[in-house]
């Protein structure tokens, strides 16, 4: 780089605005290791206190997209667009999503990273399917976006690596919390795939990374305003995660509850944010004039089973066994599976997300270290959703453990999570808002 | 250490106050390494960012101290008072005020840095005198100061190394400047001296680490209130550098300087700033009531020739030759010489020390990355004082250099430094403010 690292990360303590020269001149110094650790978290840290315009954001994370490869998606034809969302307990949306879409004729290049945390990410949840391979080469990527309509791939080291190292080091020095570091991190990578379109499901709530209305209103405005800056078309919508997201939580359980939306069957909260995710993907990909045209379009799709074939086709490109499919029993089943019995009469009136996600982690579901082995059996299914009727004795959840002594504390640990009360509850809504 | 790294830098970024075991707790984490380099740079910017209380800023300096070897010198009798300067351009007022105060019988333990910047550390200039060692072990510091009266030592890795690991990462991240972070890098250095009271020179203006008065107050007042938070009596002076302190720069040149004014014959700004500081260890001390009665001992001692026996003493137990007293030819001399001549009749209205003091890193007398060698004969020594009227041709000051054409580009460089009007100018204050 050709500037003194200390004289950058000096002008952003002082508030200081970046010229886009700086910003690429930083980022190729996280880049080529001339930017130092130490230097690195400073220099976070200053963003975090000092923020970034969103000029300063769109310049870092054009940047931190042009560290690595940027792939070129131009022989496929129609609109390329993705998903990307916050992350919260229980959402497999992607699942569910990604071959809705494709189904309606839209290419979806998905490049997912695996869970830190409560439950693994989307990778881990695909690698529950016998077989899959998600560690796809840029070439493999491509091919098959175009032989299936969409792709689901691990993150590789070739795209954005700037990000890589950026938030290894966020990670372990308190900058995650950061909204120009949140949104390049996200876009910086999104942009890679080579999309046109973005439809970024920013939740909120006390299981999400945005707890509050006015963080997860600002982390959508900057995503907005910063994917235009990079002439994307970004919709963003604000989703509820005060609850989790359906009934299953833990990796195969998730896989098998969108078996169930294949069949019509699935949760219903799962099934709408889904869908309105997957509608406002198809009117940015000009398949639709208006959501509530695209619905019409997802729900034929969904019901003559064109977009189960559209999965099948995808399993089967990547290497997976589709039977699951036909019969989800022969995706990994945990050894133990333990009930959880509610000790009143009542009504469901809260189901922690942040306890259910915990619990799922404790069992083996997600990592408590980046290196960490997934379970891809064990989890926790609910009976029930917010605001059943239920009566004593009546079965709230199922554990999926590895033991009884895992089934044990995971049922201590679940007892608390989950509210009874004498008067009945009206869930909230799921989705909160919408900025494009 | 106990708790983790990155939530102790969260809670500082969000702008939280630490339990003294906190600051325990990091400044262990610092020492064994285990806070890593990108936490300590986040950690730093967000203390540069958010501040720290009085309180926080005193358990850092204690824990900072803590890290290393504590002197104990209670077996020296009386009270041991040592001053710290933020430092300037033309600064060696250490080389008079040690054998002064010494002179009147206060032990002056004095462990001091090498230079980084401008021109060489004090540590710098008494290299210039053949044979002098200032690479003492701590059980030769507390000997020395016990036969002679005043001991001055490089720093050594006993004393502080959390601030050693501390300070290096500030170098490097744009952190330097922050109230409580330059308090405790101080303060723990001097406390962990053994000593009982302080006198701090806090220099503001140009040339200075503290560049407005309202910084050089905020630096003042955090360091007396974290001072007696730890049980120390600190007194703090504000001085002017907006100009060169002397008429010297350059580390041989300087202790010339000192020569003089051993002899009564020394510039006047600094023998002013010397004895004033030294009047004020004399109070802490108690060897004097008041500042007028410690400066009539000081006078006294000076003209006596009390003041050159004590260097002298000091100077062979510490391996020197004190010849240099006698006959200050015997130090290193520079080859080319070359003057500076006024181009204009009128008053020196300005001589810009920021100029002088690269000038004089340019000629070799200072650093300008830590491994670099100091060539002790070279630099700058003024003929005219601020306010001085001078006539056309008249010298201004004295190039010395190792070549011809480090001399010639000198000139070039200090010719706009010197400022002729046609009206007289009066220089301000050298005192600006006190504080205890």
């Amino acid at each position: 780089m050709k500037r003194h690292p200390g004289d950058l990360i000096r002008k952003k303590r002082e508030g200081g605005e970046f010229t886009g020269e700086e910003i690429r001149d930083l980022v190729s110094g996280v880049v080529d290791g001339s930017f130092g650790d130490a230097q690195l978290g400073a220099f976070l840290m200053a963003v975090c206190c000092r923020g970034m315009t969103v000029d300063e954001t769109s310049d870092l994370t054009l940047a931190m997209r042009d560290s690595g490869t940027v792939l070129d998606l131009t022989e496929i034809a129609g609109v390329k667009v993705d998903k990307h969302s916050t992350g919260g307990v229980g959402d497999k949306v992607s699942l569910l999503l990604a071959p809705l879409v494709a189904a309606a004729g839209i290419p979806v290049p998905m490049i997912s990273g695996r869970g830190l945390g409560h439950t693994g990410g989307t990778i881990d949840k695909l690698q529950s399917i016998p077989g899959y391979r998600t560690d796809l080469s840029l070439n493999e990527f491509r091919s098959v976006l175009g032989d299936c309509g969409f792709v689901m791939a691990a993150a590789t080291g070739e795209i954005a690596p700037a990000d890589r190292r950026m938030y290894a080091i966020r990670d372990v020095t308190g900058t995650v919390e950061s909204i120009p570091l949140i949104t390049a991190s996200i876009l910086s990578k999104k942009l890679a795939e080579g999309i046109d379109a973005l439809v970024m499901d920013v939740k909120c709530g006390r299981a999400a990374f945005m707890k509050t209305r006015t963080d997860a209103e600002a982390l959508m405005k900057s995503i907005v305003s910063t994917g235009k800056a990079a002439d994307k078309r970004v919709t963003a919508l604000l989703t509820n995660m005060d609850t989790p997201l359906g009934r299953a939580v833990g990796n195969a359980l998730e896989l098998r509850e969108i078996v169930d939306c294949l069949r019509g069957e699935g949760p219903q909260d799962l099934l709408e944010i889904s869908m309105e995710l997957s509608a406002e993907m198809l009117v940015l990909g000009e398949v639709a004039k208006t959501v509530p045209e695209a619905r019409e379009i997802l729900d034929r799709l969904l019901s003559s089973g064109e977009v189960e074939a559209c999965w099948r086709r995808n399993i089967e490109r990547q290497g997976g066994d589709p039977h699951f499919l036909d019969n989800p029993n022969i995706l990994p089943m945990a050894s133990v599976q333990r009930e959880i019995v509610s000790s009143s009469d009542g009504f469901v009136a809260d189901i922690d997300p942040l306890a259910v996600g915990d619990c799922a982690m404790n069992l083996g579901a997600g990592r408590q270290q980046p290196d960490d082995e997934v379970d891809p059996a064990v989890g926790v299914v609910f009976e029930v959703d917010l605001g059943d009727q239920v009566s004593s004795g009546q079965p709230l959840a199922v554990i999926h453990a590895a033991s009884d002594d895992d089934a044990g504390r995971a049922i201590a640990e679940l007892t608390d999570a989950i509210k009874i009360s004498d008067e009945s509850v009206k869930p909230g809504p799921l989705i909160l808002g919408r900025m494009a």
